[in-house]
């Protein structure tokens, strides 16, 4: 650490860098691309809207099975769109859960009024694979598995090739929430059977905020007409819709889906997802070696770990006061996540938008810089063994 | 007509004009801001944000009495949102229709089990008032009532204070779709009781789209706990987030709400919604008098006409081909609404968004050169007498 200087973290347009799980920093021709005019119903915007739902089954190999249902609002729009429009209100959802993202799904069916199975594990610990075939074995009412890719609430990298298998063997569907995980964590739809994904515009396509999605298996999307229960959020009518007039049943955020078109260009031109998805480990590895060189453990084995985030156990030292390490990190120009969702006394730092293996040493170097200031000087040697399991 | 010329249609960032009812022509520094990265959990945002929020009660005179409860997506998630918080599901909305976005708002209630009681008219006349009284004196179990302020489908001003009155001498809650209405048209909360107003960041403020809201009396919002049956769309889980934590539940569109921030502060240098009527209201009259100076007749006679959009009746010249008309008025930069929505044969043109009345005698002119063009000639001898009642 200390032969690197503790630069102040800049995005190119000078703004300080999110490592977040998202929003995260974009270039500035994502942004730039915005400076326009469109209107909703124009021949112009029409094509880039176009050319942006083509694009994005071919990120998980599922250009020849599956459409693009764009979903207006955040992720969460789109996750709970696909639970409400897939799911039919006679059906059943055996939710594997260990973070606030299968919580949310929870809540989300429990207000939708569908049925669920619950196989929910520590935040620390992958769904176990026995469970699921013995739950799946003994209730054939259960029509649907739901699972999340990278849950961000830790960092988790879930075993998705492992439930697919298990869910296809069963004859159920498995639908994905792979939010943070898109884009950046390889996923093939000719691999794993799933009927359907969902994700957003501002995590590692590295868009701006304001656009959900929902990769659809086509067969599976004709059979949920009239499963919805709301207006909105039914991905059957917004898939008929466009397919029908090219256009939106409703307002779609113009703005937002052109920056993605820029974003998309931007994907292909870094290799796809096994581009982006290498620029993305190799920050988490800078990320990683450096910090628990500085004594800081983290919370996931590396095997658990998935490159879009990771969590820190709190350090024990009393000068350790997180909220002047935020303050001073984002004064120097670098945004941590400001607060901890997992259960575990933790900090996060994200990995992933438009941010280099130079970045990560910047972040790293002012982290030393902040920790001198605060007078912490000993985590190492407090620090237990890393599991490296 | 003669004296002006054909100019080309441009926006400030050289874009065709929309005359459109939305999404609009905008400022440039309306989109300049967005080329910014920000978290979504930081101050900087947050304090956007709030300041967003606090302004929009105020466009309807309701600062003391009603709070903003923003919605991602647009403005039918917003309208969506607002009829599934406020009735509950043992309740029942008297929907006053005459045209697309009334027959939205049936769908809506359809699907989300909401009982309702429709009255509807043709898309050029106004609810009748004694129709409402007399249903809402023959059915106690109404509890809700809902008008759309300015139905975009044909232009028509509904008569909200009126409806208003009856609601409020009845006992029941108002809920208003003010969408293409909502900071051109006046609306009063201290004048016309009502629980909810629905609009978008993309209308008559003049922001992107992205952004819905409502404006929700906090005494009607507090009792609507429970009532909805989504987790997205529910407007009191939404209010309560925010009031607790200053944050969004869910990703919010950030640079759409910045882009929103930015409007509001050139609505408010405007003068508000008495400034910013005013200069709508003047591209209606000058589009309206060089239209029927042309030949063209409104649909709506000018004492139902919101100075927001204008229907005119499709000419009977087989040279009118609409379509053509549509292109060549695109090729120099004047995008109108390039279908209808009304049942008569009919297209519009509107009169909101960044355009004043130079703009709008630009589109006359442009208009004349193009009906040349398609040797479109004597519109004028065969109109019949325009009504002006």
């Amino acid at each position: 650490m200390a032969d690197h200087d503790a630069v102040r973290g800049s995005s190119e347009t000078g703004d300080p860098l999110l490592l977040t799980p998202g929003p995260l920093t974009t270039s500035k021709r994502v942004k730039e691309v915005m400076v326009h005019d469109w209107g909703s119903r124009d021949a112009a915007f029409l094509k880039i809207n176009r050319e942006v739902l083509e694009q994005l089954p071919a990120v998980v190999n599922a250009g020849s099975t599956h459409v693009t249902v764009p979903m207006q609002g955040s992720g969460t729009f789109a996750v709970e769109a696909m639970l409400t429009t897939f799911v039919p209100r006679t059906g059943k959802v055996l939710l594997l859960v260990n973070g606030a993202y299968g919580q949310r799904a929870k809540r989300i069916c429990l207000i939708a009024g569908r049925r669920i199975e619950v196989h929910e594990t520590a935040e620390d610990t992958p769904p176990d694979l026995g469970v699921i075939e013995n739950t799946l074995k003994a209730d054939p009412t259960i029509t649907h598995v739901f699972a999340v890719h990278c849950e961000t609430t830790s960092g988790i990298l879930n075993p998705i090739p492992e439930i697919g298998t298990l869910v296809e063997r069963y004859g159920r569907r498995l639908l994905i929430d792979a939010m943070s995980a898109f884009g950046a964590l390889p996923l093939d739809a000719t691999q794993t059977k799933f009927d359907a994904v969902a994700a957003s515009s501002n995590k590692c396509i590295e868009g701006i905020p304001g656009l959900g999605f929902v990769i659809c298996r086509q067969a599976a999307l004709v059979e949920t007409q009239g499963n919805a229960t709301t207006l909105v959020l039914d991905l059957h009518d917004q898939w008929q819709g466009l397919a029908r007039t090219g256009q939106y049943r409703f307002t779609p955020p113009i703005h937002v889906i052109v920056s993605f078109h820029q974003a998309l260009a931007e994907f292909w031109a870094e290799g796809g997802q096994p581009g982006r998805g290498k620029r993305y480990a190799e920050n988490c590895r800078v990320l990683i070696e450096g910090m628990r060189e500085l004594g800081f453990r983290t919370l996931l084995p590396d095997r658990l770990q998935a490159p879009i985030i990771v969590t820190f156990h709190m350090p024990k030292d009393a000068k350790f006061v997180f909220e002047a390490f935020y303050d001073r990190l984002k004064e120097r120009g670098y945004v941590i996540y400001p607060g901890k969702l997992t259960v575990a006394n933790s900090f996060r730092i994200g990995c992933i938008g438009r941010l280099n293996a130079d970045h990560m040493r910047g972040a790293l170097a002012t982290i030393v810089a902040v920790l001198s200031e605060l007078g912490v000087k000993s985590l190492k040697s407090a620090a237990q063994k890393t599991s490296r399991s």
